[in-house]
């Protein structure tokens, strides 16, 4: 169960609001490379961990609840930088505006409502909402909780590294040194949380977990594909080499070679339309 | 550009029609796991991709031109699956139904109905459809290319490793024998491809690549926060110990320590509802 | 605007409830093939209607108006289709169930429950939901309005033939003599909607309103490639023969031919990555 | 900020696992009435409190968090209801299986898997997903934080009703006396937030804070249609009289009547479409 | 069964076509405050009305009913705020528009550009759509259609409040006196659906209709929860003092009461994954 | 299965990148009227073709094989368009951005941020994604393959039609040379592509194909109804009369007529709430 302190993991500060900021910093809660994303999927991986040790779901746990309040803190960003937005597309206000006279340079009010997401202003009151910086709302599809643990790990590795290439991407977009400092914390724990996760893979055997899942008899599968490169190039020029076209496999169970891909199976033939299957007579009809 | 044969990349077959083990395999073709989300996946991984040479471009064309071939496969499969399932809840179509009489053993065609995915009865015409085991529609929200190469590799044997994992799982509740050997083949190339694509990750620097992205000056960034594994327990008790809470760093930048997480920023206070925002008349009146 | 009349357009009876029939009838209601998407896409087109005259403006709206009635009338039946379905999945009371016992033939109440939409018990109360037969809500993204005319009715004919396949699919699955009626009221409103669509066609000039739009100056369009197919089969076999590959087109503005595709392009080069966008280092310092 | 304790806040015990229950439960989880969606509603809605005071910040901290531990208590009772749930559809398979012999009176596993969620078994490895009992993910679309305080309190009211049904639901469903206990704790907690956002709502000003939002002049408004029924049946049937169509309106500000509805609008007409808008010739030339 | 009448419910007049603020109207549109919302909400609300009587079915009718209205008034707005925008990013035809150089101050047409929803330009021929304002589709999960009246009722005053405070906020956008009016009627529309649902409620009981579902024998619920607001702050200071802590409950059958909130069950201990379901070795061959 | 050549199917070249022409071509990849969906919806009827004949599985491979090469081109001309697009809100970087000085005239970056689609620069990298112009993620509810092989051509023919008008309004929207070359030669693939469908159902018998399905008989559907155009105006007016209003139909069987549309049905009414099933008391004790 769960707990709060009112306070922000970290200060966040906002000097000058900049609503197209506010939007930007969306993809950050809402967006697949963002925190709403990550806290779920490590939830998620928590509350169904099936062996081998408690370890995984208590580590799991404790990254979780941190999230949340990353989320909160972006949330809280996202509503400073909406503070005093102009709410009109009309011309008379421009001179009034503060944020438009004094901080973007005295553009039209309308300019900078063009920039927003419309939602900002429409839907929320100049509040955060839980989308995405063009506005769609995020889906937990996106939550990887595949019940094999070396799977979730590289799952969280890769959410942990696109949110990290987010988080540098709106460091460089920013401008107020408020939210460049926010995001600095930010982007050190995306750090932390790429290498952890790396650490987890190395803990659960590194080579020795691959291939993912490594309870599955490899005798079982095709071996004869299980490390080759087909190369689809029409004409047969082959792909270019390199570390996946030879040498041995990084799970230390076979050597890499390449092959020109080439048809193996039929050409299908599925059986005529069934009666009353509502397709056209012809298709009833046919021979197979 | 693109060509086709229209011959498979390996044999489909199906003794035995088991219209329930069809909705299993659409995971496979529509589920986020599945092989529409690898096969576009890489496509834009490729289309978008800028430096360091074509090598990876087109590395990435050839696997993603050799994806389409898997989908055909499974699309093939399903349909197979379904050919002559039972149309009609109706009990007088019993004893006459071939699935239902010698396949399954003599159920009632409703009870064969009922595990259906019902979209295989009214919109497909007893064929695949781009959507996933319960029905749902893929979506390309779940195609990753995120513009940084290494992100998208882990990201990629994220797809193949929970790829495989569904193969894996979808070969043990398979009964037929055609369609136990066509999975033994969609194994061995999910541990190809998650093979080669940490081939690709070590060719890229290995730790070097770390962390994502390694342009980023990690000076820029709170390093005080960057190795440190944040307690989130309300008592105060730790994480469990772990190659991630001491030790080197897996980008060799740093070493892990932990600590208890604990409130650095401010209470939020946001300003009072502006007058025309459509707040409630308190929320405008407020004073900060 | 509207009104109505709080009868149906036409009668809905069900002598023997059937909570799966409910269940399949959930496709003609919120499916893609279903009626709230013909009535919203009708409404859409009137209401964007741009020229010729106010006739089609008009036209659109009687016949979206019809189908808020369809609406109704399947929502009905799928509520009459839930009257007593099992609520439970206790064994104890299968004797007592009405549904359960005189129609269902004794199955247990599990067994039912497990073919129905759960959210037919969960969500509604034994009432319809816009979704379809497999869950999916409606959305409305599939409301084609292009603003031009006859691109919209070649969609209305689209959406009245897959509309009218899936009423002959349930008509078949039907058992119940109220549902075989209903349903062969509304094959026959889709007969006549299909016909009117393509009466439309004839009346905006059939062949002289081709190619869809027909206000673009063909003389601005590669016509090199307007009226050939090309075939895509890697060693060159050409396609079928067929009334697509000779003979003249159409919309009377050419012939028909055929020819093996290849690359007319280049291979693409997209430039490096630039300083600070997220990339790795490698693909910043890579040289075009 | 967020903490958590490892335990549950209320113990969640299964005797009987049972797939098609576990099923049931994902609607409390992922479903538009369940716990994501609460959970996530009131931490936006406390993100983005702006006024009159940080009361409903802070009270809306303390549920929101709360919410997270129901989520846990639900995605732990699936995980315990999917204990050894059958993973094939082979028959062979029947006699050893535990739960299909055992507890569910000896069914073929095939029957169990019908009525299972296949991602149950094919994506999360027998554990919870953040998705409804159809399967669908929960979309963040549901949380609404509109910066309208009463509005928001009355979206919760509506979640909480929602939600209680849906427990209620739930709690006759379930058989096991061990989520019949969990549910009776569930449901509490819902009678108590229903009861917990009514009393904010008359702390607000109860009828003072209506029509909704109080702070438009309503002068403003075309008061003439703000308290009347309009009619809409063709022949001009009034609807029921009720509480809505005579005596004093909620808000205090008016008295409700009732009239037939008529256009009062014109037949709307559109301009031609515009030379090079992609429509037909016939639609561009057309004269207004 | 519906009629229409090819007249608007209320005059829609647009003196200056504003392309930014027809695409802010959209939200009234398909928003999930908007019309589309509540019309398909009271239309399935009345379909599936069971008890007490015919009268809320018919009542539903009634303003279901006029909501189509309310669509078309908008969608016609959104279309005339269209007529004559720019289709081009061409500079060369920035003098001679009539919209950039009359109405919106000589803007260059790439600015009224940026600002508009795309699709507007290139997927309706400038006529509205059933999504909202920053182009996301409305699907038809929003519409909530519980099977209990009451929570009913509480959904539709949600969404007349979220629905007026976004068509005030419109009203506060619009510079044209025809917008205004418009919106000044659709405003006293949503001030007499709000009252209305609300007078429901109070006919249904007002606090005897609570808690919903009040057909929940209380004696089954865990009532010692039932009125107690929990704690979560980790430090246990307690929430801020209300109506909500303290003093009788609104459904008249308990008393507030406030405590600090504390883990009552187990730490949960999943099974470990069984042998051919996916997981990695170690996860299968756990010790519980 | 698939092979690939990494040039072009022809040339895709961009003088003047331009972020905002990046944005719209994005619906020609992921809109509803894009090539991801004509792509899949003709490989996924293709893979489910049953009867007449191998030949229309064969002519729907090559033209969807040839779709991938368009999803490449125009996935190639986005990210040329966005080569060196601005990645940062800050005034400071205005002179020195070779994009916004010496192309869009000296703009502020600001501005064109505003008009990109913001995830072009937040999660891709100045590339494609599988969206549309509004950010919408394709999603494969759209892929059309009924299995009636007519409804299909009749989808195609809508899809390459809205496909073409989409094509048409990019070419009047572009500036650049090569983008008006590229598109000059799509729009030439959508005559054929049209063209083709239009061919393919002549072959299936043209009016002999109609009413599709062509398979059910007539004697079943309510014949009264097949061919009657049903006025829904309120007040009896007729609509316009046309070619659906009289006439032979366009199937040859029958004769177009108009009537006045009427309720034939009863007012529905459905049972009482059940016990247990989570309505209020007042429902479940209604007397039908």
């Amino acid at each position: 169960m769960y707990f709060h302190d009112k306070r922000l993991q970290y200060p966040v500060r906002v000097e000058t609001p900049d609503p197209l900021f506010a939007r930007q910093l969306q993809q950050a809660i809402g967006g697949v490379e963002g925190e709403i994303r990550v806290c779920l999927q490590y939830f998620f991986q928590a509350w169904g961990a099936r062996g081998p040790s408690p370890k995984y779901r208590d580590m799991l746990l404790h990254t979780a609840t941190e999230e949340i309040g990353h989320i909160e803190m972006l949330a809280t960003a996202v509503a400073m930088n909406l503070e005093n937005a102009p709410l009109t597309l009309q011309e008379s206000a421009a001179e009034a505006h503060p944020i438009v006279n004094a901080v973007l340079g005295g553009e039209r009010p309308r300019h900078v409502v063009e920039g927003m997401l419309q939602r900002h202003i429409l839907s929320t009151g100049l509040a955060a909402l839980p989308a995405n910086s063009d506005g769609l709302p995020f889906d937990c599809s996106h939550v990887y909780a595949s019940g094999n643990l070396a799977a979730d790990m590289y799952a969280n590795v890769t959410a942990e590294a696109t949110g990290r290439v987010l988080a540098v991407r709106l460091f460089h977009a920013a401008k107020d040194p408020g939210m460049k400092d926010m995001l600095s914390f930010l982007i050190a724990r995306d750090t932390m949380h790429q290498q952890q996760w790396l650490a987890a893979i190395e803990e659960l055997g590194g080579a020795a977990a691959l291939p993912i899942p490594n309870s599955f008899d490899q005798a079982q599968e095709k071996q004869e594909f299980s490390y080759v490169f087909l190369g689809s190039e029409r004409g047969g020029e082959p792909p270019p080499a390199g570390r996946f076209t030879s040498g041995p496999s990084l799970d230390g169970n076979g050597s890499f070679s390449m092959r020109q891909n080439a048809p193996l199976g039929q050409e299908p033939m599925l059986g005529p339309a069934q009666p009353n299957s509502g397709a056209q007579i012809e298709q009833i009809s046919a021979q197979v």
